[in-house]
């Protein structure tokens, strides 16, 4: 029991307790959310380390009159759990429940949808343009970590911002830690001005921002009394204010970076628990880092990048073992996508790691400054199709149809982790043109990966069955489903199974092949079916003038929700039961 | 004839020449500039700007083992002349000319693309770590103009560079313009530097550069005493120079929009030729210019956003006579996108207007921040298709197959001026969803265009001409062409044409007519033939198992150089020529 905590069903009942009383409200926040993501797992450190700031906002503020917006979204469980969504927390990033993130169609306390980061200053900035055109009194706050706010889109917000008078407050939650460490040069600058070696005439105020901080972003009253001091300052605000990730729990604000979705842990202990060691297949995430480690040994023209996401690529492996040829560049997918093309442009070999979803970030710089120069960067895309639980923002399910209408471009999707390798080690080797290799988030297959590597035709599928008259064509991963949907139709020795491989270029002598010997044609793939690998069957089809029917199955047109990536296979029908049902069907 | 600059074929010749003669050949290469364009067109003032500039890079740096890039490139034509394209720069722009813009495959000095902006850093930055890495010692410079580096992603490689040893040197070329004037903070602070009003300890060290300046840009002396000064500086430097846009040309630089690429004009004099008075159609621009202002004037919610466009997508009318709101902010596209999204959650009509080629750096916005919230933002694409002379930086030909995959999204094309306007005329009445309505560069076909408004059903194409055996589906402005193309055709009462003019949703109610009704099948789009629209009604037909002939035309899978739209619709078959070829084929 929460003596203040369960009284609190909106920041209305926040507002009416004793200012006194609040550093105990954030102890028993803090509980709550040890608590629940202990058992619940879910992102820990981020929403620790706001609890201060995100009580003197909804106490200081009219929430949600006045529009508030969380960066990301990580931090924002708090926020969630003063906003009336405390009793079904326990639903968080399940299936139906509720979002991880901040999400409109949620609460009227999610001004704003949040999930990539760096969009909060451009979005309240719109909010506050548009209370002053209504003529409406309002505030506008956008919370952004110093990782997100390197991010180029945010410094645009700040640009524009500047030059408006707008009512707009963004504060800074300053920890020198995104999933990461921070890195760049603004981050070593506000270390600088934490440690009072740069003047308060700083970067925000040339930006034309009123600047105050830094301020300890765990002092709730002194966070209070700024928050309304700056109530009554015009125009942009800049609040900087400094948080210790995971605060509260010794080891989350010992060991950020595993404390920032530590899965389930013991909340009185804050121990992690030991994750069961068996003959385990490996993340594909892992393989690619331990591959690239294994071929840089060998090509010293390798280099590795990272937009932010050492661990979650596992690019780490490479920047431990050779910090000079691994970078991480911050979130600066534009600035990732073009270092690339300019470490390539001068003979050097690079495997340029990006999530598909976060790829959308550089997509002009994949057309205009590879592509169109045809420079071989070796993009990876880890978090390929569903991903689960982070849901709808971050799905990499449009990948395939964005790519696949750029020149010179290849695109290669594994079925399995030794694939992965192979296509890696195959890319190194030198391509003549770039290529996209798209993997997914989670666990391969194949227990003993770590085979010798052997090379990749560029544009060669391959039969996985030999069949009659139904032929399905899937690509990458999915061919794992499509298997044992094959295996559990009763009659299946007239369906044949081919894995694609390359959605560009296509294997068009094997499509030649499967369309002059079937007579039904499905096409499977973990992403969007308009424009993707269906659609390029599809084209090749009709460029040839076959007749035979072909069915289509992918992601639908509508964005899927979180759940766990089985659950999202089911909703979307490319689960082996599914898929099995619709083959019964055609044979 | 010219005393210097005929005896100059490359970056050798010039350094033989005592620095003292350099005025003259900045006299020179002026003249020549100012010639060409004043006859063959193209980008004069930001090259008139650098004349100085880049004959001191030349005469100081390496080139071209010292690598140099110009970012967006407008700037380039004097660094074209200096490395031996004097001689072929009459074919500038033209197919089978050089490039307006520096490009990889024309010449070794041209380090690196550009076209589209604020690349030059990172790839400067890629090149310098390459050299590092490779025990290379070599100098990396980006030219980099005020407008360019507000742009998110240049900061993202200031931000990464100010970590780095390597050996770069930024030049900020500061003009206050880029196409239209500088806006933002970031220029208000420059201007402010310039002034003297702000400290020497400024932004760019507080990223870690080695700052100097501001200089003047037009001193060539001191241009090259300063360059030779940073040759020895060691890691990353800035150096500021002010210049002016058009210099040496007095109309240029006092009305520097107008000069920036001021077709025709008197070489002597610099008088513009006076644009012949005919009873023209307008450019598809201004009709989206004059309509905004005509309907913001009834509807108080609407509000327009450029990024840096407001002359090339004629907002300007709107933000002449409306400031408060039409905004342009500055090459900020992924900014632009979020704002509007921001200023639609709170119940605005927001027109953002972008050019389809750049709308590509926005493109995980519009999906993450607009289609997934479905929040109604009306995007107006100009430049949409093929755009002539910029060759294949900009042609705007990937729209159709990156928007179609994502939901909630509507696509429209108009098809002449009339049904532009009212497609904004329907869209500002309130949609339940985000539109994006793209439209080519150039002059529609209508002279009596300003018709009342009327509203566009969504989601509903029509039929121009009833057919029997062969129906030709179109999109858009293209259907001018395929018009033309039937009436060619001698015995056309076969052929049937239908515009469909929602890429997305189909009108499937048609199509079902359509395929029920005719044999064949041509689809025909100026967008990219892999996952536009001739692939949407592939998914149409293989969804309903229609077995009909589908023969899909549109822009082919490799990238389009530069030439007049004619030249480029003729080389991509899309003239009412090759069309009328395709049409008797099948007829």
């Amino acid at each position: 029991m929460s003596k203040f905590l369960d009284h609190i069903n909106s920041p209305s009942d926040l507002r009416k307790l004793n200012q006194n009383y609040l550093p105990q409200l954030a102890k028993e926040l803090r509980k709550f959310i040890i608590n629940i993501v202990a058992t619940k797992e879910g992102h820990l450190g981020a929403s620790l380390g706001v609890v201060e700031l995100t009580i003197a906002l909804h106490y200081v503020f009219d929430t949600p009159n006045d529009l508030l917006i969380w960066d990301v979204g990580h931090q924002a469980y708090g926020h969630k759990l003063l906003t009336g969504r405390k009793d079904n927390f326990h639903t968080n990033r399940q299936l139906n429940g509720i979002s991880g993130f901040p999400k409109r169609s949620e609460s009227v306390y999610d001004a704003f949808g949040v999930g990539h980061s760096s969009t909060s200053i451009s979005a309240a900035l719109g909010m506050a343009i548009a209370s002053q055109l209504k003529g409406e009194n309002k505030h506008h706050i956008a919370v952004i970590g110093d990782a997100s706010i390197a991010s180029g889109m945010a410094f645009e917000g700040l640009n524009h911002a500047g030059v408006t008078d707008a009512n707009l407050l963004v504060i800074l939650n300053d920890n020198a830690i995104g999933i990461d460490p921070s890195v760049g040069a603004l981050k070593q600058y506000l270390t600088n001005v934490k440690k009072g070696t740069e003047k308060q005439d700083n970067i925000f105020e040339a930006l034309n921002f009123n600047y105050s901080g830094p301020i300890d972003g765990h002092d709730i009253d002194k966070i209070i009394s700024e928050l309304q001091r700056l109530k009554n300052v015009k125009g942009p605000k800049f609040l900087h204010i400094i948080t210790t990730k995971g605060k509260g729990l010794k080891q989350a604000e010992e060991n950020q970076v595993k404390y920032h979705a530590p899965g389930k842990f013991d909340a009185i202990t804050g121990d992690l628990f030991p994750k069961t060691k068996t003959d385990e297949a490996p993340k594909f995430q892992d393989v690619f880092g331990y591959t690239i480690v294994e071929l840089a040994k060998q090509n010293d023209k390798i280099v590795g990048i990272t937009p932010a996401m050492p661990t979650g690529s596992s690019l780490k492996y490479m920047m431990d073992e050779m910090p000079n040829r691994a970078f991480d560049v911050g979130i600066a997918e534009q600035h990732a996508v073009t270092l690339s093309a300019g470490m390539v442009s001068q003979g050097l070999v690079v495997f340029c790691n990006i999530y598909s979803t976060f790829l959308q970030r550089a997509y002009d710089q994949v057309i205009h400054d590879v592509a169109l120069q045809n420079l071989p960067v070796i993009f990876c895309l880890d978090r390929a199709g569903l991903v689960g639980e982070d849901g709808a923002t971050h799905h990499g399910v449009f990948d395939l149809a964005y790519l696949r209408c750029i020149p010179n471009l290849i695109i290669f999707a594994p079925r399995n982790e030794i694939e992965l390798r192979n296509i890696m080690y195959t890319a190194q080797l030198g391509l003549d043109n770039p290529i996209a290799i798209r993997y997914p988030r989670g666990k391969g297959v194949t227990i003993d990966w770590k085979q010798p590597f052997s090379n990749i035709e560029i544009g060669k599928g391959i039969e996985l069955k030999k069949g009659a008259s139904l032929a399905v064509l899937s690509i990458g991963f999915i061919s794992k489903n499509v298997s044992t949907a094959i295996k559990n139709v009763k009659n299946n020795t007239t369906i044949g199974h081919y894995d694609m491989r390359f959605i560009k270029p296509l294997d068009e002598d094997l499509l030649h092949q499967v369309f002059k010997n079937y007579k039904t044609i499905i096409t499977i793939e973990d992403g969007t079916i308009k424009g993707g690998f269906g659609s390029a069957v599809l084209e090749f089809a009709a460029h040839n003038n076959y007749k035979n029917s072909i069915k289509c199955l992918g992601i639908p047109d509508e964005f899927v929700e979180q759940g766990t990536i089985d659950e999202l296979q089911k909703l979307t029908s490319l689960d082996a039961y599914n898929i099995t049902t619709i083959l019964e069907s055609y044979s």
